[in-house]
């Protein structure tokens, strides 16, 4: 039988995903009332907001306002996501983010451009001049990251060694700014993964960087995101990104059926019931997700909410 | 690395899981539609119709004129499902169908008892007269399966060894009747399986029967239906039933959020970019997953009909 972890930790992305891509608009107050909820399952970590163009992401331009306007609740890390200076500039000067900074490469130079307008290099480049602003702030840098690790929709299979190649990259960034990553995500960023592909990535990983710890950001775009989360957990990740209800999907990934991450509640189903720890609590993180589609005003993929957990079916059987 | 089955065989059950269920009417001409368009698609097995009381199912009212109006495709084999005998004969009557005997056991009496108002030693006496029935008309008998072998919505988890030991029924039913089974089914009836279950009720069932070919019927219910799928082919699982589109769900399993059957073409999509072949071409399964939704008039669960296949991503990087 297979060896699981004992618990996994999950970055909940929901409001920083979903909200990006939504054609909204949808109001300040109504993307505040959900991280709020959010703060009370359990989760330790929610992205909330990104930094990033408004002109190229409208459903982010009040960043600031929703950053001013949570509840933050105590052992709760409130994070953004920028990809340059300018947007890390923001949101050091809201004063309530807790700020982190990544070092994240990327592994397909088309969806770089199309996403950031920049090389491979280029964006490596960026990662450098970012480390260095974080090191003169004395910002921790905890996460190494590797966007379209499995596949892109523009250059198709993306080479194991090529993702292994960038990972050497991204530490060695990191070791010249004397920082000591905490663990390396990988990115199905357009929905390539299978389960035979994360536990090929992941093991070369391992075996290259046997030290590391190891992370995944997967979307489920044709449906295997659940899957390739167990096979990750098969191979000893205990770190996933996920969206409350399945919020989300990249708007620069050249797919419009993109779909979002893998769903916070289906996940943390499918690792209570396997039991594996996470720390959340899942009839609250289900309620979650219906407000979440409450918001956006029309369904949402989670299935977990219209199922219902086993939890809430076993309380009835001891009480009939 | 896991080592994975060279090729799978899938029992597409849509037409029959996904009519009986849906709140309708849908026309006898629109379901014969669907299979028809299914039999042009590489599947080898389609179970088409149920012959249950109309009274219990409406949707399911014409199957004999579902049977008669098929165009049948050399190859392909057309199948039914019965209860009992008075279905078993119904079935026998159109002379259109491919008749092949099951032996079912029920791993939860209170399941049966609505399903199908029986005992688990009733359904097992109700097996034994079929499998005389099937052996006096020389109809050949195939499959044996187990329902609810994972866990149900009014007894809760399902004992490993409660199934393993209804298998030991199911084939001694088969000997005592002359008959040797090619493979027995696990049906996940309520969506109670994960991936660790699947794991560890296939390594019982394998270490008790070596010899024995086991199958999975899987719901999606809580969006675990793939990451299942995927731990049955990690045990070497080379048989799946799978419903087009997702449709489907058992409308005696006491949730009202019943989803349907481990959606076919997302099944097909998972083995197919894992190298395991299924004989089966993706772009025309996706046409009927969309013909099913355009048959039902509302959307249906599947993800690879709204994000696509990668084949035609590949297509058009090489053709641009």
């Amino acid at each position: 039988m297979p060896h699981l972890p004992k618990r996994v930790f999950i970055l909940e992305e929901g409001p920083r995903e979903g909200f990006q891509i939504e054609k909204g608009p949808i109001a300040t107050a109504r993307k505040i009332e959900l991280i709020d909820a959010l703060s009370d399952t359990g989760l330790k970590q929610i992205q909330i907001v990104s930094f990033v163009d408004p002109r190229r992401v409208p459903g982010m331009a009040d960043a600031e306002e929703v950053v001013a306007g949570i509840s933050p609740r105590p052992g709760v890390l409130y994070t953004g996501l920028w990809l340059n200076e300018r947007g890390f500039e923001r949101a050091r000067a809201t004063g309530r983010l807790d700020m982190r900074g990544t070092i994240v490469a990327g592994a397909s130079s088309t969806f770089l451009k199309r996403n950031q307008n920049r090389t491979i290099d280029e964006q490596l480049d960026a990662q450098r001049a970012l480390a260095q602003r974080y090191g003169s702030l004395g910002i921790p840098v905890t996460r190494g990251g590797v966007m379209a690790a499995f596949g892109c929709n523009y250059e198709g299979e993306i080479p194991v060694a090529r993702v292994v190649s960038l990972v050497g990259e991204i530490l060695a960034i990191a070791r010249d700014h004397g920082v000591t990553l905490d663990y390396v995500s990988f990115a199905d960023t357009m929905g390539w993964a299978t389960p035979l592909a994360v536990k090929r990535l992941i093991g070369a990983a391992q075996d290259a960087y046997p030290e590391m710890e190891w992370a995944l950001h997967l979307h489920d775009t044709r449906g295997l995101g659940l899957a390739n989360a167990y096979a990750g957990l098969e191979m000893g990740v205990a770190r996933f990104d996920a969206a409350v209800a399945g919020l989300g999907g990249c708007p620069f990934a050249g797919n419009a059926g993109a779909a979002g991450n893998v769903c916070t509640e289906d996940l943390v189903f499918m690792c209570a019931e396997m039991g594996i720890e996470t720390g959340i609590d899942l009839e609250r993180l289900i309620d979650c997700a219906r407000l979440a589609e409450d918001i956006v005003g029309h369904s949402l993929p989670g299935a977990v909410k219209i199922g219902g957990s086993l939890a809430r079916l076993r309380a009835a059987m001891t009480s009939a």
